[in-house]
């Protein structure tokens, strides 16, 4: 494998073509975290082929979950058969947000625990790990009921290690007090980590505007530091949600957030 | 005093004239929390005197804080005095973001300690409670630091509880796991309570975008229910950003918040 841990999520680079991505971040040595949407449109099993051809570390699947919402079981056991597919041991989760027109934030965080004790069994069997993954408590009430690190890593901790982990995302957790902590008694439980800064102000509906690593104030070598100091020896995977990188060519991405990543990260 | 603990916050009529908002609060029977900026426009010693002569229960003064940032211990000290001569006993605080460049979260927390450290023998002296309010973690890096109840109790704890508590606001809070245990574990720390319900999409900036009261997914009566639980005996401020607010008349925006209130909150 590649001397880095470096890794582009696919969102990072959202409109770079497939086999484009996939060629480039294997001839690159660097790993990439995929999408569902994607793969699904390029055709899930000529995906893994490209993937297997090329060689190319698949460090993610994006994402699973949805529990309290849309998504059934029977998608997420889809998810799970194709990052078993497409050779990843990571499928990334992300809860939902309260049914429409409920207040039950309780009663939806119940439902995501009783849907991992569904779905952790199944995922166990096709060598493939669930990553749940906080999401910052502004996404609350329409993607993600489960809001902290601490939560995420006490709702994993029901369930096997090797299961169940959770997903470190910088520009979700980097504000809350407890993080550190949270991540000192995770050992084991680190499943995958990913890296974007934060940058004021938010735009209409927050769901873009992530920072470029290192245009914002996480502190993204101490948190590097201290996942390895928790035992995490994975890949570091770049997830940045952000307009301007969408508009550049899948390559000067690659070389531009990788180029952050030696300089902010590392 | 009024028979209804409902107190209108002066930012959620925001362009009502200082004159008619105390007067028809006062003969309306609620309180109001006021802000120093439109107060020093009209005149503390004139706004003071307005006040006294309609007897208004002027319930917080809103909002001292950003010591991370721009504002010095001496405003800080003049906003204590202001609030002393409105004759309300809470000035709600809010710290402050990180200044311009700086990634030390943990640093510009501690100076939010230090900070009150030098104040809150002031405040004690003048009659006003220092009460420490925790925004959204959205507002972490540009507004307020202190993103939690836990670690606004936290923080108030290090002090004499007559000079500083907490103020929670269920906008800010109500995303949080751990809420219902912080209020429980608070007694003697709510220094006041605000309502505002949480709806999305959030506009740019999410400055603005506070839901009105039964609009959003915030369970307010639990909330109310839980500080009363926890001793709280205090007035209920509706303190709503909202562009739609803000067009309306502003005794039109007392009677409809009023009747949200007592619909959704009592």
């Amino acid at each position: 494998m590649s001397g880095t841990r470096f890794s582009l999520n696919q969102w990072t680079a959202r409109h770079w073509p497939l086999p484009e991505l996939v060629e480039t971040c294997a001839r690159e040595g660097v790993g990439a975290g995929l999408w569902r949407e994607p793969v699904r449109e390029y055709g899930l099993e000529r995906a893994a082929k490209l993937v297997r051809d090329a060689g190319l570390d698949v460090t993610s699947l994006c994402r699973g979950g949805f529990f309290t919402t849309a998504a059934g079981l029977d998608d997420n056991r889809r998810a799970i058969d194709e990052a078993a597919a497409l050779g990843t041991a990571v499928l990334v989760l992300v809860s939902g947000g309260l049914p429409d027109g409920s207040r039950d934030l309780d009663g939806a965080r119940e439902r995501v625990a009783d849907a991992l004790a569904e779905l952790a069994p199944y995922a166990g069997e096709r060598g493939v790990r669930l990553a749940i993954e906080p999401l910052h408590p502004m996404y609350c009430s329409d993607r993600c009921v489960i809001s902290t690190l601490g939560q995420a890593i006490d709702l994993a901790s029901r369930f096997p290690v090797e299961q169940v982990g959770v997903c470190v995302d910088t520009y979700h957790v980097w504000w809350d007090p407890a993080v550190w902590a949270d991540i000192a008694r995770a050992p084991g439980r680190i499943a995958a980590f990913q890296v974007a800064d934060w940058t004021t102000p938010l735009p209409a509906g927050v769901l873009t505007g992530r920072g470029l690593l290192g245009d914002g104030c996480v502190e993204l070598r101490r948190f590097r530091e201290a996942v390895d100091t928790a035992g995490y020896t994975g890949p570091v995977e770049a997830e940045i949600f952000n307009e301007e990188l969408w508009a550049m060519p899948g390559e000067d991405v690659l070389a531009l957030v990788r180029a952050r990543y030696e300089e902010h990260v590392v």
